[in-house]
């Protein structure tokens, strides 16, 4: 009989489900080496925590994140909280020899990032980042396009993420609207994943550029409280400079009307190009400069192929899947990893990287200059 | 505690897999009044039954559909299994009193969807046809547009379900390649889909004129056994008048190089129009004539808002869902028609009215005539 | 000097102006061997025929169209009148020896059609139908592809043309309402065109079976005269065989909301498929089942190179050109055929074989039949 | 009779073109005031001028541009020169009292652009910059619906202009890639445009941080003469503050494979949000916060119905117009103001705002800071 791993939670909101959901639908759709247990969910509000921990088959539920530590059995820690509590969450577990999986960002800010991946390496266990967008399967395509050397060289990185919750000014404020609980708002949340995607794909930054606004300053408190400071921006843009000499062009914000989950990369390469959005994530558009001159242009490649990456398990062609299989791969991944002592990608490294870029295009708006990239990272 | 449902599931293969998700997946995200207990998977090849059984969570795996119905514990049979055997097991099921959930098409014919009908109504248990494709979101969303008069009169409903799976002539034969087990090729498979939306979305059919076509007559048998005939159409195409006066245009085939599953509809009326495509499934395209003339055009509406049908138990706007949501939301009205012992919609009345329009279709194809449809159906 | 051909036009309505445009922007944007004359324009409202010759430029206005036959210096005979006079013009510029370019359908039934194509035969002119879709970048790139085996073998061929400016009741009555001066209505004004594009990429008709619907059956007269009746078509809907053991499908239609001139081609083949529609008819879709397997998808292929057909004598890659243009290089591929005393495609042939499927489709419709269309057809 | 203008133009390859070609159609699908006589053309290479002149109708060729400033019967002089020409062929058109249409960008810098301004208006000519995307129907549509208030206060402006036709490194050395004559290269040549769109749209700038790149920094000379050194931009990207209150991000690069001429706004407001791309210049998207919620999304709306703006002139609902047809649209303009002795827009004033915002990019991606554009522009 198969090994299990015990996998305790911490965070019952939007990602905890869609973590749950993962460990869930993985051995159900893929052959993983290790059985996985939803041992413990950790919460603070235990009402919300009992139905979430029911719903989602979770056999304990615990407030207090640190018995999760105490709790020889668990095998992984998933940090689904808020970012400020990323850090010591990471290190109490690192400490107790736990796998560790975290959302993203990795931290608020680089310092703390470079504690977390100190204290996992020290520890030896597994680490993972939740940048689940790497596990779209028309993202793990495209990866394999630009290494297969059919982009060529990439001139252009113009990444975009757009949403639109918060041009409602009567949107209330939650903790993603003050910077000490999540560190930035648009940028920390939706540039991260673009910056992860970005070095996936093109590589290390060497310089950025950046510009942050908050539109709506005050918001709505609880209902009768009146109004709270918006300290987070609602959006944030920068241009960069990457180490392979490509261009890039990133904005980030809550503000675009319309657009709900757009995320969307434009790659231009020497040799082909990739467009992707997240909104259409089954499909990928390639043009290559290999084709017969008369008929080259960019093709929607739907990405339901059994010869494409992580698509095979699911369904046959055209049968599309949706957001929440992307963490469903990614967890596939960890469980590898932890099978086979092996650690796994992205992982916390990725995670200070994508900090250190985050951080940087903060500073240089501050500061109104170009913020360098330090390549060779002391840790 | 609430009260939990038996269920045995007929097949084990694409459907079955779609099936026992779905069962799976709907308490975690929807409240339902009555829990679902895998109890037992039935299929023929017992090595791939006992995997299946194992990795979807059934309790147990028999070979024997009979044993099913001899199981008094057993309050569901869904049938997934092929076409020749839904009629048999329907009223083995009905006669032993258990609830239904039948694949589509609903049977080999007229006839059997008759029996199939009458023993179940009879039984007095519930009967629901697998037409996943009502419980789209933006299917239903269409719907619920045009039951508010958005679209006015309809003049025109043109559906079309493209696959290319078989254009390779060295694809091997399959029980859909043979009329005995299948009763026929796209047409059962493919219009049944497009038949079943049209008589939801549009109204009754009154006559029907088609076209069917095997592009590849034989078909490799199992390697080293030369080949069979293929006695189901690849391809069939078909004009319909309904009820109120709108025309219809049909095609179902396999032989549409690119496209996966492909399936379309352009809907046309007196006030507005709506187009929608299966691979592209969150999105529904609305035209409204009621809008500033100077700037009317098709919306994309995304539908992941939670203001939409289904999708509010999902994930926040612009995260999108998968072909697999589908069997969610129609097991989730599934139950609650048992919970509540209500007869759902689509149920084996709409499987019969389905299969009287795909028998007319075949018999004016044969004929190469028009073939009216029986408005007032002796059952 | 060049030679200088007279043109006389008779029509001066929408089908005037695309004519004389094209006429005027020839020899600007292409090398013609010879120079084109405004010589003479003809229409029954003098005033307006006045102030038509005066802003395109035609020397001379003329309300009597058998005064053009009996000018010599008369060349070209452009006959852009409605169709119930297509066959005495043209017969008349036959006899005066003259070259005939007609709109479309050629006529208003077959046994027109011949004798027109008998007598400019038989005068030995040139003569060439305006069939203009057929000059589309686009569509003459798709006519590439097939040629050179790109496509394979054609399974499909779905036409649809898709207007909206009839589904107003309002909407008074004009000539194209009249089955006397029209012969039907949305069947012979724009089932003719993907008729003639059928025959142009796929090949010969040799069954079909059609379906015609009139939604509104009387329109306002000038105002204060109440009504009169439609006697044409709002909607023609068939199926067809081909030679080649295609099968098609075609829907005309003028209701169809939020379509504005929406003629959309899909050709699957054994080996790749064509995808166009008029409102975006610049680009091409194609699809090719030779590219590596993993990248697959149709492909928008934006025909503004200077490789691709006609494109070259306009602008620069990505600068589209609009749909009067089609007028242009059909022009010009007429100029050519007359300096060259080279017969051009398409001629009356094709317009007649055209107007063969048009009236087997209106018989077929009246007579709820196939009707088999005759292959070779005694001339 | 009409009076005439005679009309006296300095540039005879693209641009030559594109304005010939609207001058000839302007009377033909507009009512203008005043005739338009194509009087002299002037071209350094006597050969391609009479070929030019002749093609177009031309009825003087010149190779000397200050004979033109000496003809008194010249009204209106038409620059579409290299950029380094502007300037003094402005200054000599104004001193001689012609009126003056130019070639976007203005000019090589913002001090040759304020004299041409100022000399213009001392003349007291009407002066016109070619910024002709102004005069696309879907984008004076999309100003129209920003001035009725349907796109509320604007957060976003993100322009992009995509071509890739320097991505071959063997592509000749052209005066393009020559500081000296062209200032810069894919900024003045294409940022240029949505420069003016953001202005024309959203307003005055009042900061830019810009970065620009030469990905190929030697081209080949004429054959046989090696290769000469690339002195302008391939790629500028930056980003902007707007004194209303918006965040702008630009890109112009004409390394992006695939995209021939790309140019796309985005602009999100309060109320709505609106999407251009030029590739498909006769639709506009527009979303709008206003519809019934559960329907929302991106309208394509295609911008040739008779109520859009200059549509009406040219064919009916869903005859696309060309990207040369926005010269004839912009003629118009000009010719009535000419006629009405009444200055039109844009005019110098927004060419040297728009090389004002050009300079200052520069200035930033030289020195690597963020530079403030001067509202109050000293004339």
């Amino acid at each position: 009989m198969k090994e299990e791993l015990n996998i305790g939670i911490i965070g019952t909101q939007f990602m905890g489900k869609a973590h749950s959901n993962a460990y869930r639908q993985v051995p159900r759709f893929f052959n993983i080496p290790i059985n996985l247990h939803l041992h413990t969910a950790c919460g603070r509000n235990k009402a919300a925590l009992d139905q979430f921990a029911q719903k989602f088959g979770w056999d304990r539920a615990e407030t207090d994140w640190e018995k999760i530590m105490e709790d020889e059995t668990i095998n992984i820690v998933d940090i689904a909280a808020p970012n400020d509590l990323h850090m010591p969450i990471a290190k109490a577990a690192a400490k107790a020899g736990k796998h560790i999986l975290c959302e993203k960002p990795i931290a608020l800010n680089l310092i703390e990032a470079k504690e977390m991946y100190q204290s996992a390496q020290k520890a030896g266990v597994i680490h993972m980042m939740v940048f689940n967008y790497r596990f779209v399967p028309a993202i793990a395509l495209a990866k394999q396009l630009i290494e297969e050397g059919k982009i060529g060289k990439i001139h252009h990185f113009n990444g975009v993420y757009y949403q639109d919750w918060l041009v409602d000014p009567n949107f209330p404020i939650t903790w993603r609207h003050d910077a000490k609980t999540s560190g930035s708002g648009a940028h920390g949340d939706m540039n991260a994943h673009i910056v992860d995607l970005a070095r996936f794909l093109v590589g290390e930054f060497i310089s950025v550029n950046g510009l942050q606004k908050t539109f709506v300053t005050e918001r709505p408190l609880a209902p009768g409280e009146g109004k709270g400071a918006v300290t987070t921006d609602d959006a944030t843009t920068f241009q960069a400079e990457f180490e392979n000499g490509a261009l890039g062009s990133f904005i980030a914000t809550r503000f675009a009307n319309g657009r709900k989950n757009f995320l969307r990369l434009e790659i231009f390469g020497s040799k082909g190009s990739l467009v992707f959005n997240l909104e259409r994530m089954n499909e990928l558009q390639y043009f290559s400069l290999e084709e017969d001159p008369k008929c080259q242009g960019f093709r929607t490649v739907l990405v339901t192929e059994s010869r494409q990456p992580y698509i095979d398990a699911w369904w046959p062609p055209g049968h599309i899947i949706g957001w929440e299989h992307t963490f469903v791969h990614l967890v596939k991944t960890l469980v590898e990893g932890i099978a086979g002592n092996k650690q796994v990608r992205p992982d916390f490294y990725d995670g200070l990287k994508c900090q250190q870029v985050l951080d940087a295009v903060m500073e240089s708006a501050r500061e109104r200059k170009w913020t360098d990239i330090e390549l060779d990272l002391k840790l």
